[in-house]
């Protein structure tokens, strides 16, 4: 179930034409806002515009000169090409907008930056399943163009809102820097939401270190399956996300400001930390499978030893009383049996199989089979 | 079956003669057609014009600076050296199209660009075995010149057939672009039949992932063993295929106009992206091996469990009735088996049976070993 | 417990400003001390001048260029924004020094070298355990200056008091060199700090070799997982501080003098050879659950082979007893078991036992599965 | 045996000056011959001339500009010596032709380029084995002159026949190019040698495939390690052999003409192509591996599920046996054992007992363990 | 045991000056070698001359532009600190030189060239262990001047005796050319050291190969392990040794003329070499551990399986013995036991007996579970 981020993505057909937009079953209908800021924004002068189509667009408000149109929901093809032809986008990166199953990267065109980011998602597997939650990720396409910022979002994303109450309520200088600082800010509130999510990896696995003796091995193997699989996910977005914020730190566009570096190098540190504990989960959950395994062979071993102690012991004593079960005729021979007229025969067999019982365990205490757990 | 692109190729003998021609057994009779178009092609002007043989090639009609020469069937060598003739194709070119064991590669001559890409196919395995099928490749060869492209084909491919329809009905734009853009065209609907082929081997693997515990682990491990087989055959493919539009994008050839690069990038990132899903495949498939191993242990485990469990428990009870099934004689000595003669002796011995086993049983349970499935 | 140097650290909020500065739990109070050093200073002049708050940073003495400023005890957000004035430094730095989860990097600013060291400390895991140990990491800031390096601390690291004393006791000619000099002492500190704990790791394995035949398989793996993790840790640490000291050595930055290159060359070499233990190290502790395994499986093949062989012999006797204990009569027919009225019936009988417990045993010895030790 | 390509060939004595001539043990004397051709050759007058030393060399004819000269046969230090002098080449050459185990590589002298390839030989075992074949290689060494190439063989290389008749018989264009071409033909032939033997590995493998579930694990574990080995070695000489020629590609040198280059990225093409093949081969055997071993467990699964069934099944019955086998006196209480007197006593301990077989036999059948074969 | 390099050296405490001449325990006191040689040196004028302290270092005879000074013995920091000022050593290369656990690497400085190689050596292991060895390695370092070879090593190394002897009878041309011919002479010895050594390793494990079916397994894991571990330590000194042999090809020092680097290429040759010897070691051990592990479950199984049978036969045999044995009273009634009376009775429960036990074995034979090995 999800296992990749192109399943249940419906692709342009074969051998379409470039550029072709193909909405994603379920995907919904559009709604936008738009943001406007700039150095000379006065307090207060920024406000949330909704408004209903790109020809709607609200004009930039005086001494505002740059703006943020969002866009939600990507259900509506014909709406996206209106976007695409007002900002004078590339069709293939409307196609990409429209195809939510770009890995994360970022594509320098002549008036703007294309960048695509994947969000994560915890999503409730079922309704029934109450309590379990599947990872998928969800796309966020940004175009930085010179005095605007575009972002495509599948759904609204709560790791956007606390970026639009900065800039809403003119916390920090994000209201007076340009389109650059505000994509480094949506970067960079999209990477943090990974910071939560990989903690929750981290607890589950320590969780599970901790029960590793207790652990039934095929549940757990199940389990640390389930966790690999995910941490590939995850692997497989943030992978090409460090990659794509390094692109974005060595590539010399018009659209990144000098100043805006500094803050690109500490996404790519974040992005690296990511990528770090990501694998550490990944080695250590590999190196969990060992302790399981081994405990699983240790636990039947166990079994066996214990079950087999008590059969072998047995098994001489009852070719014991084989042998007294025997029915030679003392009356033919004096020769048979003739343990059998002794007058504490009875007792000496008993006595006998006694004393093999204690020998053969003193033996097996003594070669450590039973009684230390070893 | 299949192991290797190159299994069951003829190859050239060895030491023969660089640029000798070397047709396939079983290779078609070669057919061919020719499309032409141009910036200043008018509606409707395309035609699909097949002809017999290189020298009845037809000529390009007025305003139509392009052409398309496509070859379908590489089993004539000598048609194969007329084609090299007349677009003046280099000896080693031509081996290389006849050999149809190549891996994808881009080579840059004088006046043309030789790509050779692989076109995947799902063949059914042998007549009877209808349901069946195995992964195999078909080599599909370029020449992007000037003003034409060529295209070698083993068999017609399905792939390539909504290009051609778009040539024909002049949809989008590709009628009035280079032979640049027809390549790209062609690459793309290429790589675009990787998509449905891979999602097909994503969906095998969360069967098998959703059945796992029930499967029998030798089968299994073959299936599994199958996939990696098949996805190996997919990933020497995607690679090389990947890395040489990485080529034709960083390479500044003649042949590749500045407007297609954009394009080209698009079909590196599909690269990509298929890459990444067979190498997600591949390593989910490694994970499976241990579930499957896991799952094939804990069985034999339940079942040499419960099997030991019986025995053990009957081993003492069986002991005790051979105890009172000695012979030692009660008339010889008031002391040899008194019990024997007891009022309820075989009640109390039957009594001493059932707390014994009761008495083991609980200790197993206790033990975890019996009621839980662990 | 600790598995990734970001865990229990507190990271600015989700979307959070950057430059945010959060403060660790726990995190201590701040202390100030300076030293200054310089060229020209005079026997005896320097001092470790202790001082409350950054805006009593004393002034330099006479003829002494350059000044060490540490800040010990990262637990108050408004003096660090107080040190970031005086001494210029970005917020960005700022929140990185104040986030103590960052990995060893260098970052270039316009008037100071950032740098981030991780100092290895093996902590008693709570108060009861007073044997057990468990190894995590601080980290440790560095600014250089022009004429100042500026340290900050999560505690008073004992790693850098040597430092500290040949700075005070004008030992060599540290105190005549610059802040590059200085922060070189520092890190070369530092990284000699990991020797002594790699040389624990390495007899730790040792004596986990030596053992190795006597340990309980199931312990063994924990303990070797055990290992693993702290030894993934200390590589997670060890690449990156090596990598930030081949980037200090590659850099053209101002703050480091051309002669100092030869000196981080060194810190270079033993942050390698550190790197070098590490994997020899993991490399050496996966082939050790290999003999593990094997020796595990061969404790058990041992036992079971003891008891199988136990119960066979005995089996075919228990077979011959219960023939002779069969009630055919045979006063009904001379055939029936007349074998029970023979005068050495019985002798015969056990005589039987014997020679088939000794033939098996023979066999058994002869097939080298008793008696050898394999 | 033969594991490595350096074992059993005599090198140098450790410390030797350098350039000393270390004739290999077993070593053939050695017989010359010469070929010339040119541009300018006509039709018939290439000869294929033995000669018997070097100073005997004849002149090349007129109008044939180039030579080939061919020296079979290691054994002679001195006669190597001579042909050193004679076309001047480096003592270390000299030395590295005579240790016939040089890995393949390409050296640039001011006269000449030193190439050395390895050939593939499947050997008999021994005399006896007849069947039995093992892979070794022969060192081949070139130099490639402005107007002359050397070849050195161990032993007269069927590989080169072709080349040889193709020059002799003036087949293509080969005589009338130069050493760099002729040098061209001699590395595709060699490398073509690669192409049917890996076929056989192939083979192989598709043959091991097909009976894996037949195969003895032990005996197949032991197959499997024979041809990773072999593929190793197969590896190990063709990674350098690829990056020979690519660095061949990559030279500037004189003695390689532009014209010469398409060819040698052909060779470069077949030398990925083998690379290729050798990866599949060994990535297979690895995954071969695992199913072999579970087919094993598998098996040994079988056979102890059967056993221990039976074994299961009979215990509880002679329990029951047992019990009636005991001695309690009905006479002395009627309590005691009753059923013994009763009518059909034997006939109700009978069906008791095939009851209870039948009970468990339906237990296990219903659990799986019997019937189905998993 | 020596897992490491580092092990039992003694390093600068933590937080020394750098330069700090550190002492390692058991290292001898120093002798000293003088050798002179140059382009003008006559026939035997080469000496071989001993002297006391660096104080007493005899003077360049006439026309000997050229020295080779040679240290062996590192337990004197002092005499090492007056080398140091004699020849104008920097401190840092003093420490390397005294603490003697170094990796090979170069260091360029302004006079001179700083090389460390590792000289393997097999120690045997105690001196009552007569038979077994060990492998360490111990430290050569060499400086480079321009007119001077130094040379530094813990003890008289055998490896450097040859070229010694090739200096003081002026073989060769080695008298007459520069200190970098003679440092590549001693570079050149000292590789050529690990070829006898490597072979001895393949050779253990084709020995061990040849014999890996009768192995003990445990023994034999731990036999790996142990060439594992011996194979991890040369690869970790020929890997650097190799990069730094690289490093001095690439290097464009004036210490390195441009006739030398011929000679270097053939050093770094033979580390390709040798590395490729030691992969390919490292590669065939762990796919030995496979054989081992199959081979010993392999004999395990076999014994159960035997074990097994026997006791499987036996059990229904055991079974019928047990139902005759019943006490049923034929006298109260006729059905009970009527076989009891038979005048054939006993000798059909004996047919019945071994007719099941036929036919278990014949169906045990037909399963292939007996007769075959397998």
């Amino acid at each position: 179930m999800n296992l990749f981020i192109q399943r249940h993505r419906r692709r342009s057909g074969s051998g379409a034409m470039p550029g072709t937009i193909t909405v994603q079953p379920h995907a919904q209908a559009p709604c936008y806002h738009m943001m406007s800021f700039g150095p000379q924004a006065t307090k207060g002068s920024i406000e949330n515009i909704a408004f209903d189509a790109i020809e709607n667009l609200p004009s930039l408000p005086e001494q505002h000169e740059f703006m943020w149109v969002n866009v939600t929901g990507l259900g509506d093809a014909e709406a996206l090409r209106a976007v695409g032809k007002h900002f004078n986008l590339h069709p293939l990166v409307l196609e990409d907008i429209a195809n939510t199953a770009q890995r994360p990267k970022v594509e320098e065109y002549d008036n703007y930056l294309f960048v695509v980011l994947r969000v994560p998602v915890l999503q409730p597997l079922t309704e029934e399943d109450a309590g379990e939650e599947v990872l998928t990720t969800r796309q966020l396409a940004l175009c930085i163009g010179q005095n605007f910022v575009l972002t495509f979002q599948e759904e609204e994303e709560a790791a956007l809102a606390p970026v639009r109450q900065r800039l809403l309520q003119q916390k920090g200088k994000l209201y007076q820097r340009g389109p650059d600082y505000l994509a480094y800010a949506l970067l960079d509130a999209v990477i943090d939401t990974f910071f939560p999510l990989l903690e929750r990896y981290v607890e589950r696995i320590e969780e599970f270190e901790a029960q590793v003796m207790e652990i039934d091995a095929h549940g757990g193997i199940k389990t640390i399956h389930g966790l690999k699989r995910e941490l590939l996910i995850l692997r497989r977005i943030i992978w090409p996300q460090r990659d794509m914020v390094s692109q974005l730190l060595r590539s010399e566009s018009a659209f990144i400001n000098e100043s805006t570096h500094l803050y690109l190098r500490d996404c790519y540190d974040h992005s690296a930390q990511l990528l770090d504990m990501v694998e550490t989960c990944r080695e250590t959950t590999t190196s969990l499978v060992d302790i399981l395994l081994a405990s699983q062979s240790n636990k039947m071993n166990e079994v066996m030893k214990v079950l087999t102690i008590i059969a072998t012991i047995f098994i001489p004593l009852s070719w014991i009383a084989g042998v007294y079960g025997m029915n030679f005729d003392p009356e033919q021979s004096p020769w048979n049996m003739p343990e059998l007229a002794w007058e504490y025969g009875y007792f000496t067999a008993l006595l006998l199989m006694f004393v093999i019982a204690g020998g053969l365990l003193w033996w097996f205490w003594r070669k450590g089979w039973i009684g230390s757990r070893e």
